[in-house]
């Protein structure tokens, strides 16, 4: 089944602080904007992919697409260029507690990763445990490992202990939102 | 206006061999294919983004767009990961035999690609001069040169002797179609 793509605002009733009442992809968003507005960074979110199959012009020069469908994306949702590297990333989100199952994560997106750590881009997930409200970095090497012990009939999920003892908790501000960036910095490039 | 997106294989009554009957767009794409089967670079065109209206659901799990608008994209519609670099391009094509004009590439490409580059990425420009049967790497500095210019005042469009002067031929064979990376391992990465 294809996901379909999150209405561009949704509110939902949480009046914490540290969630501003907005979905993870959102928050995303507005950080990868803060970051093209102050020259730190030029991450985009991919369009969701279409199949047009039937168009019509009901006036010269435009295009009414009236029939179309979701297409399963290539790729993860995120990419762009940070001080000359490479990111690459998708965003998911869970109400657990205790763990994300892996099938949260298409296997076509964990190859495009490997891919692109092979090619010495930095690929990672961005996890949001809301039941925690927390938000998690998680390099696609830690990934990577619970992906192929669960081929091996492993768990099929990596459990929240990991992203806390493996993953880097993404600061929550106002702006910006999601200051992933400063993971990078202080994690990520000194050991590359 | 907003530039359609072409139909997937629009063949042409075209016979030479160097041209193969397809589209530049579609030649990158096999090219970029091929890049990636080799594990050679990791380069993707970005979906078109469309504005999707209304939705109906004719059964369940199956959505189908009844109602959707092409959108202008904010940026390229090419990028990825070479052996690190990040690169982003757009790709472009023109019948005239002396030059292309500026309109062709939106004001906020090249801004865009003026953001990338400012991260030391790589950007730039593939051109097709069809009547030539010549495919041109040009970097980015070239076309922004060109484009400040125009905005003073100055010619509103690219010589084809400056792609000969100050852009690369790229090498057009059966597989890679068109070996963009060539140019850049030649001449792009040893000058960085």
């Amino acid at each position: 089944m294809i996901k379909h793509p999150l209405p561009k605002k949704r509110y939902t009733k949480k009046t914490t602080t540290s969630n501003l009442g907005m979905t993870l992809e959102n928050d995303i968003e507005a950080t990868n904007n803060y970051y093209l507005e102050t020259k730190r960074a030029v991450i985009y979110k991919k369009p969701t992919p279409i199949q047009v199959v039937n168009v019509s012009y009901p006036a010269r020069n435009k295009a009414k697409i009236i029939e179309a469908y979701y297409k399963i994306p290539s790729t993860t949702d995120f990419n762009g260029i940070y001080k000359g590297y490479y990111l690459d990333f998708d965003c998911k989100e869970t109400k657990s507690l205790t763990s994300i199952p892996l099938k949260n994560v298409h296997p076509h997106q964990i190859m495009h990763l490997k891919a692109i750590t092979e090619q010495n881009g930095i690929g990672f997930l961005i996890v949001h445990f809301s039941s925690h409200d927390e938000h998690y970095y998680l390099p696609f090497e830690v990934l990577y490992h619970y992906y192929q012990e669960s081929l091996q009939g492993g768990r099929k999920s990596i459990p929240y202990q990991t992203f806390v003892k493996k993953g880097y908790l993404i600061p929550f501000s106002l702006n910006p939102r999601l200051d992933y960036l400063a993971v990078i910095d202080k994690y990520i490039i000194p050991n590359l």
